[in-house]
């Protein structure tokens, strides 16, 4: 964990607090279910709930026991039993240290998505935004970082707003995958305890009974789990992506938010670095490397190694840590992002109405003239703008006017018709289509 | 594609032969849209159904145009266009060529899905069947490699089964996302061909329109099939590695299965290597390599770049059908495994009993016994046949007479209470209700 | 392997031809030696290496001994002996199949490296000659997409000069690396064959004998040469990315080439897309993907086992097949590329000056203004500069205008002054010394 | 970083402390640099060593100016000119932030490398100790998890020593390649400093001066270094992998360590996890997944972007603090590694003697014996050892007292003739020959 590529409410989730927590909640849940099969005392599950529930576990206290027993759910119970007293000898009966261990895991993988879920809807709320906002304003379409076709800046952001609509519905998936509870003893077979505390504890704490457990909960959930996170990250980078390059010097149709006092305080006005969308890049990194070793942790050996464990000390906080950090800071960045729509349009002016040439032969073998021909046509005009915005960046020439001033052109199309392929709305006529399956 | 890690079908899903059909299916709905839409001819539209329809695509002269034209789309257009006649000038109109390339990919891929469909229900019948055949098999479960508490070979294998369950419904929510459909033109504006073609194509393509598709459908939806393709492949090699250490020298509890003739042949009996599993280990590794560059993929330049291409012409055919063939080798394998009830009994034999401690432990307990003299006691019986043990890998002295002829033991517990504590159906007792869980 | 990415060098490598052509040799060796050891005829290894070195192995009748046999080695051996004669009962004494198959793969890595260090050197040629050619061909260098300071054309390719020498001295280590032969028997013990039998073929084909192998070749030496392709294929993603940037509409730096031919039958003459060096960022993606099944391929158990053979049968072709089309590839598009000075100058210009803003402030301060107004003064000059460039993409002010407008500027510093911190040879002035350090 | 698998001294090189010590050191070097090219007075530089040198800086200071400035850099230096006063502005003259953070971390991964470095030779002394010590002990090979031939347990060390001398090798070269040091300002063109800073700080600081940086130092050098680590993981998860399977219930040949008192405490003997090596297994998969993202670092954008910035905030200290941890523990499973050898042996015995099967039928066939008379002679002799093995796990009758009671083997082999093959010194006699090759 990056404390500067962290937030509270996620790091809180991996807290001792949260795990010490989680843990007694399992416990104490486990004590109803043993008491209502008459295994313990129902006055001792009330009493442990009453005492547990109120008590603040003392984490330096559980660390100095567990220094001593090295291990770290006896040293909690140990401390439990300091909370609750002589009941405490009802607590864990019958089960195992994964029993906890594993469930509390999917509890907190099961936090942290709704964390990141509620990131997501953050994030597609400022998209759902700024995308009706830009409904209209016309951009050029890139295939290959080449000039395309005009589109909208709208629908670029209904794309992105899809796209993690998607991602939200996976990780909806991947949520309900991870959200099991496993009590049910050293391999899984329920020897010492009823399969019944199980459904119980699951439950009341909102999960499923996992149908087969050994020990451990099975690692295929985790792999998809971590999988997800990283198939969401290659999103953010997409996203990122896009805005690193509208934001480059030569480009500049939109800018990460800096305020008016950081820009007056510049002698270098020209020097504003995409750092945010930079570092998400970056980030999406991380999260997407995560997936590999959680898809090894699969194979563990027979009923369980412990191979596992290590690895998700570290990608259980990174991975979600990270990812949370990263859709949050990308959120800030739409909600706040600078749209230059002028430069939009001086981007595509630049080039000097190239963009028409496709309309313009289109029109010309429409009339009659052979492909042959307009392509003539076409290109002695198109060549001469071309040529001009190539070595200047800035067409001399206008593609228009050429073509309204060439005798050949104008026998075929009169100057409406040659005028009518330069309209920008021919290629946005459908953004509303667009936006209505996206938003409906 | 590696020739003998390959089965026809899924082989067949990305023949020339297919992928032409496919592109010639797109191009015809497309035209009875059109048609539809008073674009075209509705003649046109039905000539080239049946020219197109009842023709064999020849791929060498398709090559051929295209080693000139250098472009496939236009190649296959071509050869298409000598097919059927004048009508085909009808083809393709308002459409690019990724708006083609796209979906075929996305029914390449569906029907990729459906073959892996089918090998996951062959699996999952193989794992079931061998699963109720030795539900009550005996045999110890493992943690860390070391044996712990009983268990029963079929519970072993419901938990194949509901892991590659759940290996199903992913995959089937991977076919889903990427059965998409996108004809929507250079930058995804339908400028130049109207919303109504995408989703007359994807209605008679069993597809979904894709909301917003910028060219080219977007990558996320691959990076999410291959993700999951690889997590299935974590799920395959767990198996095989189950099925690896089973068939070690001393542990022998399950092998591959060979024929009496090839048994029969051999002069070095002891020489069955699980060469089947762990070739499965290895197509594992391959197929979950390909998540990564899948999800690199995500991240393309603005409306599109091409990065992309090149890498799903590997990781298309190279990941389905490595899986499909690793699924299907699998299968035959559970089919066929040999399983070995005795051995498995006689692994557990030969540490004497020890299995039982934990039970005799919190039997003396139960009756009052300290927990530091329980432990005394079942510690100095215990650690006479482990020695024994240790050496030789066979106890030669046995817990239970031990603990029989140990008077302070006898002191505490009767013949009859020791002897019921070395019950292995205390183990076994839910596998019923586990078998209920998984199977219904 | 995917035709359309591979080259008939390599792809000869890989071929059933040259492997037995390998393990004819490794066999014809290891007799020699055997009869040095007077453990076989010296007259029989005289045979064996006539008939069989002047034979042509039928690959269709090894095949189809194979496929009776079910063993590759065996099919060789038998047909060998259909060449060789009785003396054929001499080849393979105590030797296993993996003595050949490892030794051979080894042999095939060691070929690939050559042709892939060939691939380099004429990679650094070109970037050499074209570096050169650029020495003093002023551009503006950016950091984070944002201009930022001039540098130029030459030293970018030197730079992509010495990240390729790099690459090339990682390639020597990692062929020397897998320059090994092992022929050591069933676990690496020459139970029945003597070590200078092996210590004969590594001399005799330029290999190392292997200080222990186990029956195989430890894989860490291929997980090594696999992430060194890796690597290596990063380096490929490098610069190919760099020239997309170039290319884009906006920037328009540089283009990978298009003959005459090619340009002038277009009617689009703005859309040239960097089809080229976006397939090499896809195969960089690939061929980085196949460091990791090599690295889990290196935990074999005990003293072998099969998983890794699988995996090698897919990246031992695919890695070195595409990393050599991908080299060759970026050599041809670095030979052939078209640079635009011209428009790098207008690129720069289009920001009308305010890349020098940096040295006038320091210029300033220098004459003793302060900070503060030093500050103030650049600012209030810039910001006009900036606001109309950012608008249009073209600054219609210009500030070197501005400053020697401005009084209070004026004031402090002459005309002349002003002038010369708009000199470009100021940033480029250690070029040369950049280039003695890269080409010496 | 995770505080439990975490040694000091290397997290003392990712320390604050550590860094501004680093970064005080190249600003004072430099200072030498300029002050001897007369661009600082000398006596300014020599304050600032003095002052400096004897200071300790407050780390909670400079990110309250960091907090302030946002600038890192610039909060150290206003720091550092609150230490050394007036002469603090001569310091970081016409450098930039990445001259000193690039070869900062640069710096760190060069230390970071020295502790591996030693980690490793305590690995290999611990290697090679109990290689000697074990040069003899008998120990049978296992292909596939199957009794192949037998070696000696000092071979199985010795293999592993010289797998981790080439990772030494590897990562000397890995350090070599990151010990470089950039001051080449903000397009490395040193436009504002004279390219002899760079060169005096680099010999200085005991590092070579990068020929051409780009602001940063280039990032496929960081590459190498991670994927350098990523192998030498795999190595670590190799010999752990061994160590887990040799201390399995059924083989214990081997076991990590426990103490006296721990085992004499246990109930239950048999439960000795190898949870050191499975948590190995675990760190390896940890440090494997760093290289990916390291790789994908380095295609930066023009002369750079900051995506990598975060990426290496993460694996820096993660993949160097997990890689020593994991040596260190590795060092200290091989020192106090449990040996069994009478286990060994017993282990081989329970086949019976079949481990000589192929001997017999070499022998069988030297005499004069046809191919198929003798594998019908051997097979039906092992066949009744197998079966006995099968079942139970220990063969109850005994192979070479078949073989003495065949009367048809006999009739072929004296007595002497078939003991002779079962004599286990024919495998091991090579072992002095290999430890030659590997320890000289």
């Amino acid at each position: 964990m990056i404390p500067r590529y962290a937030r509270p409410d996620m790091v809180a989730v991996w807290s001792p607090e949260t795990k010490f927590r989680i843990w007694f909640e399992i416990e104490a849940h486990a004590c109803d279910a043993l008491a209502e099969l008459d295994v313990i005392p129902k006055d001792a599950a009330k009493t442990i709930w009453e005492k547990g529930g109120a008590a603040t576990f003392d984490i330096e206290r559980i660390d100095a026991i567990e220094r001593e027993t090295k291990h770290d759910v006896i040293a909690f119970l140990t401390h439990l039993s300091e909370i609750v007293g002589p009941d405490a000898r009802f607590v864990h009966q019958g089960m195992t240290s994964s029993d906890v261990l594993d469930t509390c895991l999917n509890v907190q993988l099961t936090k942290a998505s709704d964390i990141l879920l509620a990131d997501l809807d953050r994030l597609l709320d400022a998209l759902k935004k700024r995308a009706f906002e830009h409904k209209d304003t016309i951009t050029i379409g890139r295939s290959h970082g080449i000039h395309a076709e005009p589109t909208t800046f709208g629908v670029k952001l209904a794309q992105a707003y899809v796209e993690f609509q998607r991602c939200r519905d996976r990780l909806v998936a991947a949520r309900e995958e991870i959200a099991t509870c496993a009590i049910s003893g050293a391999v899984g077979t329920f020897a010492n305890i009823d399969p019944r505390v199980e459904e119980h504890i699951a439950e009341a704490m909102g999960l499923k009974a996992e149908p087969v457990s050994t020990q451990v909960i099975p690692r295929d959930r985790h792999a998809m789990y971590f999988a997800t996170l990283a198939v969401i990250a290659s999103s953010v980078e997409r996203l990122a992506t896009e805005i690193r390059h509208l934001q480059r010097t030569e480009v500049l149709e939109a800018e990460e938010f800096f305020s008016k006092g950081q820009k007056g305080s510049s002698a270098m006005p020209h020097k504003r670095n995409p750092v945010l969308t930079e570092n998400l890049t970056g980030l999406a990194r991380m999260v997407r490397s995560y997936a590999m070793p959680a898809m090894e942790n699969v194979a563990l050996w027979h009923e369980r190694d412990i191979s596992h464990s290590s690895v998700e000390r570290y990608i259980g906080p990174d991975a979600t840590i990270t990812l949370d950090f990263a859709l949050h800071r990308l959120t800030n960045v739409i909600e706040n992002l600078l749209v230059y729509p002028e430069r939009m349009q001086s981007n595509m002016d630049r080039l000097g109405g190239l963009v028409h040439s496709q309309r313009i032969l289109l029109a010309l073998t429409q009339v009659g003239v052979s492909r042959e021909d307009a392509y003539r046509l076409v290109q002695r005009n198109a060549m001469k703008v071309w040529e001009s915005y190539h070595v200047s960046g800035d067409a001399k020439v206008d593609f228009l006017e050429q073509l309204l001033a060439d005798e050949e052109v104008r026998a075929a199309l009169s100057e409406e018709e040659i005028r009518s392929r330069f309209d920008l709305g021919y290629h946005t006529k459908h953004a509303d289509t667009i936006f209505k399956r996206v938003f409906g």
